[in-house]
C-alpha cells in the first residue's frame, strides 16, 4: 500500500482532521484539486501539489511540511516566517493526526515515499565558508547578535553583542579565557583585540579553524588567540573566564555533568565563566524535522535544565538575560539577506539544499517569533567568589566594571 | 544519664573530635577548664562555660552553638559575625560528629538539657515594631538592598532597592500592581508614588499592615495603595504586574505549583512578574538552629527549584540578578545598627531574647559572606509577551524602558 492510497475526497477529510488536531491555526490549505481549506482569506497558504504530498502531510505533519517544501511538492504563497509563525501558534503535537489512522498503515506509506527527504538531510552542515559569506555578518558570526537599538545594523549589533560578552565578563588586560565552540573565531579575536586578553579557542571544524587563522594572522593577533581544532571536552588548563556562545544547544543533558565539570576544573579560584545558548521557558521536544534535517541531537534548554551544569559544581549564576526578541530579529536579517541571494546560494548549493536552508531559517524567525524557542546569556562563577562587579552598570555605561571586594 | 556524663578530659578528646569532623575550620575553642582547642592565637574564639554546655556542643553543635549563645553558657571573644563565617567555612555537615557516640546516649542527654532552648524559639518575631525601628532603615524595609555604590547608606541603598525593583519591572502609569507579602509597606507606597501605579499589597501580619496603612495615609496615598490583610495565595484579579519581594524563601517547595498557578492567573497577557528571594547556589538543607528558632519551615530555593514555579506555567525568565554582596553588606548595616542599639535592646525585649537575635544577624552577615546563601531577584513573563524592554539599559540609566515591538 502506498501513501497515496488516500485519495480524492478523503485528502479534504483528512486535512480537515489535521487542521482540527492543530487547533485550526489561521492558515490555509490549498489543494492541487481547488479545494481550499482553514483560516480567512487573508491567512497564510500552502499549497499541496499532488495526492501523495496531501497523504504525507496528513500522516506526519512535523516532518512531511519542511521535507515536502524542500522537494518543492508544497509551496507557500508570500512570507515563508509569516506561514510558519502562525502554524507554531496552533498546537505543536500534532502528530495526534497519526492516531487517525491504524499504526501499521502509517508505517508503510511513510515508508514508501521518506527516501528522498532522508537523503536531503545528508550533510546540511556541509556547504563551506563561502555560503554563509553570503548571508552572516562580516564577521561570519552564526550565534544571537544584541541590537543596542532595534534599528542597528546587523553589523552593528554583532560587534554590540561581542562587546555584550566581554563586558558581563568583565574582562581585564592580561586574563586569559578558553572558549569553547569558537565558530570562524569572532569573539576570540574581538576579546584579544579590544580587552587585551589571552584566547584558547576550541572548535572541531577544519574550515572554520582555518578561517579563524587566517583572521588572526591578517589581526596581527596570532600571538593573542591560539586556534585549537579540538573538541572542547580536551580543554586544559585553568583560565580566568570561560566562555561559550551557540554551543551548548549541541550539547545533550545526558553530557551536562561532564560539562560542569569540565568547566570547574578550568576556571581559576576568581574565574568567571558565560554561556549563551539558544533555550525554552518549558520543557519541549525539539521539532522533529529541526531534529532529522538539521541539527541531530540538539536539545536547547530550559534554565531548570542548565542549573544541572552549574548547581551540583556550587557554580553561583550571577545574571542570566533572555534574548529572544533579538535573535527574532538576528534571524530576521539572515533570512532577508539569504532570500535577497537565493538565485546565488541555488547555483551555489542546489535547489533542494537551498530550499532546506530557506526553510530553516524561516523556521528560527518563527521559533523566536512565537516564543517557542528564546536565547539565555548566563553568566556565573564559584559560589565563593567575591571579585566580581558590584553591580552590572558598567555593561551599559562601558565604564570599567568596580570589583566586589568591599 | 545526664549531658554532663561526659567530664573532665574527655570534654577535650570530644571536642577535638569535633574540629576535625568540621575539616579543622580556622576557630579557637576556650574551655572553662582552660584547655584551648584549635586554630592559631588570632583566630576568633568562643569561650565555653561549663561541662554541659561542652556537652551539647559535641553532641548536637548545629542547634547547641546558638543555643548555648542565647542562654549566655558560651561566648564570642570579638567580632560575632566574622566567628560565624570561620565556623562556616567548616564543613557544615557535623551531625558527623553525633556518629561518635550511640544514639539512645545522644538522645536522652539532649532531652534533658533543651527544655530552655525550645521554649527561646517561641515567638521569635512577636516582637513589635518598635523594636525593628531601632535598626532597620527609616523606610522599615526588612529584605536585601541595592547598593549603587558599596560606600551608600543603608537609606540611600533601600531606596535604590526600591526603584531597581520598579525599573526592572518597567511600571507606566496607570498600570496595577499586585505584591505578595508586602511587610511595611514600602514598596507598595514608592511603586504608588513615583511609578502612578495602583498596589493591592498583601500581608498576613496585622501590626505590619497597620503600620503601612498608617503610611498610605500620611503620603496622601490610600486612593492608590490598598493593603490587604490576607494571605498570598487570596488574591484575586488580573494585573500588569505581580511582585514579591523576601516571600518565598518562607513558601515551601510544596507549595511552588500552587504559587505558579496564582502567579499565571493574576497576570494580565501582557503582564510582567518578580520574585525577589533569599536563594542558594546549591541545593542544601538549611542550617537547623535556624530552621527551629528562627524560620520555622524556611527553604531558600536554588535557581533550578525556582523554576519549577515558572517552567510548567510557560513563564519565561527574563532577567536574573545575584545581589550575594549587596545582601552581605545589608545584613552588616543591621548588625552594626543592632550592636549599637544593643541595650535598649535588650530592655526590650529581654537578655535572651536579644541575643538569639544578635546570634541570627550575625549569622545572617556569615552566610552571605561564605556564600552558604545568595539573593535572587528573577523578572518574568508569559513567554510569548513581545511587550518587554527591548533592553536593560533603562536599569541603569534611569530612562524610559524601550519596549519591544518592532
Amino acid at each position: 500500500m502506498r501513501a497515496d492510497a488516500i485519495q480524492g475526497p478523503a485528502h479534504v477529510w483528512f486535512l480537515r482532521k489535521l487542521l482540527a488536531a492543530m487547533g485550526h491555526p489561521p492558515i490555509r490549505v490549498k489543494l492541487w484539486t481547488g479545494d481550499v481549506l482553514g483560516g480567512p482569506e487573508d491567512a497564510p497558504s500552502i499549497r499541496v501539489g499532488d495526492p501523495g504530498a496531501s497523504a504525507r502531510l496528513v500522516l506526519d505533519p512535523e516532518l512531511a511540511v519542511g521535507d515536502l517544501y524542500v522537494e518543492g511538492r508544497l509551496d507557500i504563497e508570500g512570507d515563508l516566517a509569516a506561514f510558519l509563525s502562525a502554524a507554531f501558534r496552533g498546537r505543536s503535537d500534532v502528530g495526534l493526526a497519526l492516531r487517525l489512522l491504524p499504526r501499521r498503515l502509517i508505517e508503510r506509506a511513510l515508508d514508501t515515499d521518506l527516501g528522498t527527504a532522508t537523503r536531503n538531510a545528508q550533510h546540511h552542515y556541509d556547504v563551506g565558508n563561502a555560503f554563509y559569506e553570503l548571508w552572516l555578518d562580516e564577521r561570519m558570526v552564526y550565534t544571537c547578535a544584541y541590537f543596542p537599538r532595534p534599528e542597528a545594523s546587523l553589523e552593528e549589533a554583532q560587534i554590540a553583542k561581542l562587546d555584550h560578552v566581554c563586558r558581563k565578563l568583565a574582562l581585564r588586560p592580561g586574563e586569559r579565557v578558553v572558549e569553547a565552540g569558537c565558530g570562524w573565531g569572532a569573539l576570540a579575536l574581538h576579546m584579544a583585540r579590544f580587552y587585551g586578553v589571552q584566547v584558547r579557542a576550541f572548535n572541531v571544524s577544519h574550515e572554520q579553524i582555518l578561517y579563524a587563522r587566517e583572521q588572526a594572522e591578517k589581526g596581527g593577533l596570532s600571538d593573542r588567540v591560539e586556534f585549537v581544532e579540538d573538541d572542547y571536552r580536551n580543554i586544559s588548563g585553568r583560565y580566568d573566564a570561560f566562555v561559550s556562545v551557540g554551543m551548548l544547544e549541541h550539547v545533550g543533558l545526558e553530557h551536562y555533568d561532564t560539562l560542569g565539570r569540565l568547566i570547574e576544573r578550568s576556571l581559576e579560584p576568581a574565574g568567571r565563566g558565560f554561556l549563551h545558548t539558544i533555550g525554552r521557558s518549558r520543557r519541549q521536544r525539539l521539532n522533529r524535522w529541526i531534529h532529522q534535517r538539521v541539527f541531530p541531537n540538539a536539545h536547547p534548554p530550559t534554565l531548570g535544565e542548565m542549573m544541572r551544569i552549574l548547581e551540583p559544581r556550587d557554580l553561583a549564576v550571577l545574571d542570566v538575560e533572555n534574548l529572544r526578541l533579538h535573535y527574532r530579529l538576528t534571524a530576521w536579517h539572515w533570512l532577508r539577506r539569504f532570500e535577497r541571494e537565493l538565485p546565488r546560494i541555488e547555483a551555489m548549493v542546489g535547489r533542494e539544499r537551498a530550499r532546506t536552508w530557506h526553510f530553516y531559517l524561516a523556521g528560527t524567525v518563527a521559533s523566536f517569533e512565537t516564543a517557542s524557542m528564546c536565547l539565555y546569556q548566563v553568566l556565573f562563577t564559584r559560589a565563593t567568589n567575591d571579585a566580581i562587579p558590584w553591580s552590572r552598570a558598567h555593561v551599559y555605561t562601558g565604564e570599567p566594571a568596580q570589583f566586589g571586594e568591599v
